[in-house]
């Protein structure tokens, strides 16, 4: 198992620009966590704002507040601070997400806590249910329960799975083709990650969100304060930040610094993705911008 | 076709105790509208907030803003004020939904207009797709589209389809018989339709649920400032009001006044309904008290 | 003293197209209460929030929660719903204020609640300082104590001062003439009794304002969903509201029903007003619609 | 004058835990500014939210958006970010302020923008009001213009003059000695400045407040996330911040850092203190942690 001390395995992306830190950018963290077949990991919790999200593999249950929440390539698993979490793979074959969290942002203001948990996680807690307790009471599309709001900020929605983001950005683009908008602009569908309790951002520091670029689209360039973590979750194209351009396929990773334009073309074509588009996975800090007034937007003619 | 002047056919609920005017509370409006195979109803809007709740039959369109919305048995359609609206009935049976608005509160405080649209709809409008553009935009669970948001108050998602109440409230019964809770109390799943927005009321004056009381369960008297209706959607059983009690069954409509206590006992049987329970819909001025801090609820003992 | 049974002695208002109730609009109650040298009013609370506004005389102090609280000509109490409260005249002379309720809303929505308090007040309640404990917390201008925020809907201010209205309505003129605007439109001065927890309407029903239109100034006619009672304060004038026109002049009160177009001009001169303009107080139910959404406003040109 | 390139004369303190930086916390600057007799600050603005608070002199002018705020000893001036300002010296005398911004909040973040104004401001701006505009509209307690509601973020009451503050501390200890409560805990008077328009801090991301310790009054330990720097504007004492403790008098700086338990005893005498007690005048990066749901408050025993 993966012991106390190292708590977990992952490789985080140290951005040259800031000083030998292992951070994404100024806010946010960004590793890809790797968890080998029968693997726990222990519990613990923390104040800071994270979230999975899953790029390779299937068969791990992160065990949250004691609620398996099963995790497959795609699913989008936000986990608000001061959560007990552990892991447990039940499957043959490691596998690979993402951990996104606010570190540098909390480490910087000084807000963190942490807190060691139980060192093996009960047996209730090792099934492999195909949905986990927090998606069956809020995972019904515009329908909350009654029983209870939620008593921790963050969403109460444990995943979001793969099927449907997938289905949102596919009828997005479908609308489009019918002549009644939906997208973002032409051939560009996105979707934000939200709390289904009260509409906000999935975590109180970070967005969430997904974009498709269909085949032969271009995004127009943006201006954003803030910065933002890209995952390309599949197809190929090309990126644009500030003056440099390169190319992207499926797995890379990489940060839009604050202010600096931001375009992405896809060259996608039916053989490299699944969705026939560019399919991007984005997490920003931009609802501390939002939630201080500090944020601007401009798209560049 | 249903003409100008009768603009809809509907049986309105007519409270005793209201004076003989056509409203089931002080604040709501509810009626039966019954519309005929082939036939249309012609377009207008009001700023009265209203919904459709579907109880009988299947094949009508409902067109908002120019967007045909189906109606099956158990859909919840909202619509909120000032919204241009047109039916149409593309099948050979006819059908019947409940009309719930809050006509009685607009006039009491004379906020209400209403305006006549096109008499008759264009054939862009007169298809009968199994989702409503809405709902391919909003439907998807605890995900937003980046490219718009709601330019009116009220839900954005024009149609809550009846699989997923249905299996919402499966779940918090599934849930509260593994062992955790997820019910309002033993036996009592509910839930509150919600805009996907904000999670707000789907509509500013008025709150919608459905509440299913499983077989042999009954439900704690609860007393709210605030008027409701109830429909038994499916099952039977007794309900309380205040010191009255009485037999319901699928269909009946009932109304519960302010502050006097409601409860409900599930008498359901395989046979009479089924999900095994008593199903009931639920409308109410709720969100105008919320708002206005006037609201008050008790739990008697 | 003024007993139980009448428990106040006051003269309501009645439109005469409200069907002979005591009510000044559909969802307003106003009424010119009296209390005559060394009379108390008992105590009691209800859900109703009110208001009074003094129109003649001093000497009375609203004893709310234990808190006693002066009366002076100009001066506005708001009185959130559900707070104990009681009056006592401590002079030789009658005194008449106005009396603002949201009772026909409250009556309507089947909102209310009512209880009777203590006979008489304490001795400690009877004391007759120039400032009232919520003023000392609450009253200086964008501070607010740390020690607490208020418990209850409503402004935890208890009086709104003549002098403070009167200055800042003399400082939006002054700015106006100095080229500054601040004024709503030329000559017309207005603020807005707020809540200084959090900016919000003194009552969670009712909107409380002040104007002042300067001599030869007519106020461009405005239509607002929802109704308003004006009272003149001081000074004279001509007030249309639809198609009527008539004089008006200190102490008179009139209504202003839901989009009916409303202008006022000024005719008072040095002789018959303080502030040498028409000074105009004004109540409304507009919380009420902007909190539900269905507020409209049309500036007619 | 102080010209371009220096743009301001400012001694900004460094906290030695910074890495050499001129921060005083890890969100917040800190600065004693100082002009000199006849002297101007060119214009300027900055997305970073500022304020000035007086500690010596007067005579100064500081020119926001062409309105001219006048500065005296204990004044408080919030400056949202985005505003042009500049600043005047009318009189024969320096004075000093302190200038408190979240510039490391905005550096870190990566949020910061800067442009330069005109070098001179014009003569209808040199003038030497004893009220600024700004506090003519919306300094009047409990009142609001209808005139326009603040396009900007921020307080638009730009002074909080010395004597409000003053008397609110001073009422509130009053208060407390008659029995009425009122305080924070005994001998503790605070206010906090706050944006009259809605209640929220003066500024999105600093909070400021003014502390009154009665003289022998000593306040309990609090430990907070987030950091604050504090001024002793009057009186001496004792702090105790974590396991150290210091004497502090008149004009002295400090900085309590995150999490660091907190209190501070009054010594102040009748001769070393205008109010007979231990003044401090304190901002934080409050608002950063309550809109980021990060906040943590603990009292020790």
């Amino acid at each position: 198992p993966v012991g106390r001390g190292g708590e977990r395995r992952a490789i985080a992306l140290a951005n040259p620009s800031l000083g030998g830190r292992p951070f994404a950018t100024p806010t946010l963290w960004a590793a890809i966590q790797y968890l080998m077949p029968g693997e726990d990991a222990p519990e613990h919790r923390h104040t800071q704002h994270a979230f999975r999200f899953v790029v390779e593999g299937s068969g791990v249950w992160t065990v949250v507040g004691g609620d398996p929440v099963p995790m497959n390539r795609g699913d989008f698993l936000p986990q608000a601070g001061w959560n007990w979490h552990a892991h447990h793979n039940a499957t043959s074959r490691p596998m690979a997400w993402i951990d996104g969290l606010d570190i540098p942002f909390q480490y910087l203001t000084e807000a963190q806590f942490f807190e060691f948990g139980r060192d093996e996680i009960g047996d209730a807690e090792r099934i492999t249910p195909e949905r986990s307790r927090s998606e069956r009471l809020w995972g019904h599309p515009g329908l909350r329960p009654l029983s209870a709001a939620p008593a921790t900020p963050g969403s109460p929605l444990l995943s979001y799975k793969w099927e449907h983001t997938d289905a949102a950005l596919r009828d997005q683009l479908l609308l489009e083709r019918e002549g009644f908008g939906g997208t973002v602009e032409p051939g560009h569908a996105a979707v934000r990650y939200a709390n289904p309790h009260d509409g906000s951002d999935v975590l109180p520091t970070i967005r969430a969100e997904f974009h498709r670029v269909a085949r032969g689209a271009e995004t127009a360039p943006v201006r954003e304060t803030g910065s933002s973590v890209y995952q390309v979750f599949d197809g190929s194209g090309t990126v644009t930040v500030g003056a440099k351009s390169w190319t992207v396929t499926r797995g890379d990773l990489f940060v839009v610094p604050s202010w600096e334009p931001f375009s992405a073309r896809s060259e996608a074509g039916d053989t490299d993705s699944d969705s026939g588009g560019l399919d991007l996975f984005r997490f920003s800090d931009a609802p501390v911008f939002e939630a201080l007034r500090i944020d601007r937007t401009q798209k560049d003619a």
